[in-house]
């Protein structure tokens, strides 16, 4: 089945809000097997969309449509699929109820333009709506699915998991199944990695292969397609055992995981607590530790010592090692790294000092970063980077870097 | 000039990533008075690629493409747009020395297909790529602008703004010009804003009152359609001063303004320098403050305090103001800012406590938050606060809040 999804709404032409329904709605069809093939946004306007409906009709055999069932006159999706497929609109009464319904919860007057949005399309499977008012509806015309979705996510992504998975799930070739596979890697380009696999991305057809590249860090996507689950794990564990060989010291975990919960989890595993001093990085290193629920079990917390007065005063940086090495030096991000683990009773210490820019410091060209890590009863390993980009760049990767580093050391 | 933004990428297909450069661009083209009519999504597959840009030439003068201009195998978006309008592909030296002075910066090998990334269509004005390797293009063709820009946000935006927006702006009919304000809000609702002034947005036609909600702020984008700059420059006035007289004390600044950069303006201004205790925000604030350049004037550093133990052993909180009052209270937030201006040497000390979820600490419920601002010489004024939202929001709505006091407090 290879789907498109249409948008309807001149608030997503004008740019007031992303279209994050598309891929919601991708990422769940990719997930039961479904190809989608486009995504179109077309504004509130019955000719523009009754064009877009024609070239959806040419090329795709489901189209899902989100947007343009609400009250008002600018809401036109109905009418004009309608038109399109030569049905007419009936009211439905369930979801008449269901408005009246609605309005008397919050004890307001329902006017009435509101009735407008019982309308389905003739000969419809309608969706209830359990989260507004506006219903969905699903039907087959000439061999093509449609499917007819609110909006708002809020409505849209319920109506569709409850009422909309389930429809068209019931419609597909059962025996082909999807199942897909994230493999995260830091430390290595789009490109590098693509050219240590290209032999297998060029040779690839079931699992496909499919690198991306995302925040300074690249993922890679396997897909297979298969009739028993077991074999598409089988054959998915061949391909990411044939990847990791060549790139594996890069990898650092699965799916939807990060560095910074990797990280937190291997330090819980090995009963580590950690401290930070931040220098170059101002904060977001422990910010991104601690996006993370239960974090408090591995992390005592950590000085941002923006200034030298700070290193000083707070981290017991010797005055003699700023004037001889600088303050961006792997010397003071030793010491760094090793008091701060000692003020905050922790077991690891990890510390970064370096210059994000726009302008140089102590004469250490922009992207100069030292990055040490302090374990108690072990020798501290300082981490030297050039780093490239702009100020905010340096500083994310840098904090990257750290989380990486703590990874290699402690996995 | 009606617009369509075309993106190219299986990735977004997959519902990997959600299309924010199509957002962005809209929004920038409304600015400048172009209607965009379309947003296309196809993937990296040159049929249909071709089938998109065959549709759009029917009904678009000007093309906008994002993606698929990296050096990988499946990027053709070039090569598919060149076949389409009969023109060839040459490599562009300034764009090949950019690449290799990119892979030198980082002490990277190029691997050969990245000489891919500096092919252009021929004929094209080259856009340069201040932020990445892939340079962008723009022409004419059967009096179609085409305008390609690569695909990862951080290096087309401001290829876009520094290039792309000039570069269309010279082509539109210049004796109707546009000017925007942006005015930026915080501490008010989207809804609530919009009732204050509802009967000033009813009655708008030039300038035009465009508001919206953004990361938990308001901005309120005015537009203004004159033949002379000052003229629209004098109508802009008067309307944001009868929207200030209403609204004014919820507003912070002007257009790509942020909190942080107020906060680090005023405190330059009045000669103040800033240290922050973190527990709750874990050094989100710290990190918003310091992405700005030039932020060591005023921020000396801090402390995140984000276990009890840290708060007593650093900040010197007492025990029993934390058996009695808990480490959420605003008796702690006190110490804590108190302690942490004095520690780092500051005439202003902040400090967060709080809970951000998802577990309750102290039977306190989560979206609790305590901030605190101390300045040597007068009382510290402790803000209680009740957050909405997930873990992530409510961090990142108090540092918003701390941010918003500060200003309040100082300017």
């Amino acid at each position: 089945m290879n789907a498109e999804i249409i948008a309807i709404g001149s608030e997503l032409l004008l740019g007031q809000i992303t279209n994050t329904n598309a891929q919601f709605l991708s990422k769940e069809l990719a997930g039961i097997g479904i190809n989608v093939y486009y995504h179109t946004v077309v504004g509130d306007n019955s000719d523009r969309l009754r064009e877009v409906i024609h070239n959806a009709k040419q090329r795709s055999n489901l189209i899902i449509f989100t947007g343009g069932l609400g009250p008002t006159k600018d809401d036109l999706t109905k009418e004009t699929i309608a038109a399109a497929v030569g049905r007419s609109l009936i009211i439905d009464n369930d979801a008449l109820l269901n408005i009246e319904a609605y309005f008397k919860r919050r004890n307001r007057v329902m006017s009435k333009n509101n009735c407008k949005q019982a309308l389905v399309i003739e000969g419809s499977h309608v969706l209830a709506n359990e989260q507004g008012m506006a219903p969905g509806m699903a039907f087959n015309e000439d061999g093509i699915y449609f499917l007819l979705l609110p909006g708002p996510p809020k409505e849209m992504k319920p109506m569709f998991m409850t009422y909309g998975l389930p429809f068209l799930f019931s419609k597909l070739d059962k025996t082909a199944q999807i199942t897909s596979r994230v493999l995260n890697f830091y430390g290595i380009g789009e490109s590098q990695l693509e050219t240590e696999l290209l032999d297998l991305i060029e040779a690839q057809s079931n699992p496909t292969i499919a690198p991306l590249a995302k925040d300074g860090e690249v993922t890679i996507r396997l897909t297979v397609k298969h009739e028993s689950r077991s074999e598409g794990l089988n054959l998915l564990d061949q391909l990411e055992k044939r990847i990791l060989e060549r790139v594996g010291m890069f990898f650092y975990g699965y799916d939807d995981t990060t560095l910074s919960k990797e990280v937190a989890r291997i330090l819980n595993e090995q009963k580590l607590t950690l401290a930070a001093a931040e220098s170059i990085t101002g904060g977001l290193f422990s910010s991104e530790l601690t996006i993370n629920p239960g974090t408090s079990a591995i992390f005592k917390g950590g000085i941002i010592c923006y200034s030298n007065e700070a290193k000083q005063a707070l981290l017991h940086v010797p005055k003699e090692i700023i004037e001889e090495f600088g303050a961006v030096s792997g010397e003071c991000a030793k010491y760094l790294a090793e008091n701060v683990k000692e003020l905050l009773n922790a077991q690891v210490g990890i510390s970064f000092t370096g210059v994000a820019g726009p302008t140089q410091i102590e004469d250490k060209e922009i992207g100069t970063v030292y990055i040490a890590i302090s374990k108690a009863g072990e020798e501290t390993c300082i981490y030297p980077l050039k780093l490239a980009g702009t100020r905010e760049q340096i500083q994310a990767r840098s904090v990257k870097y750290g989380l990486y580093y703590l990874l290699k050391q402690f996995s």
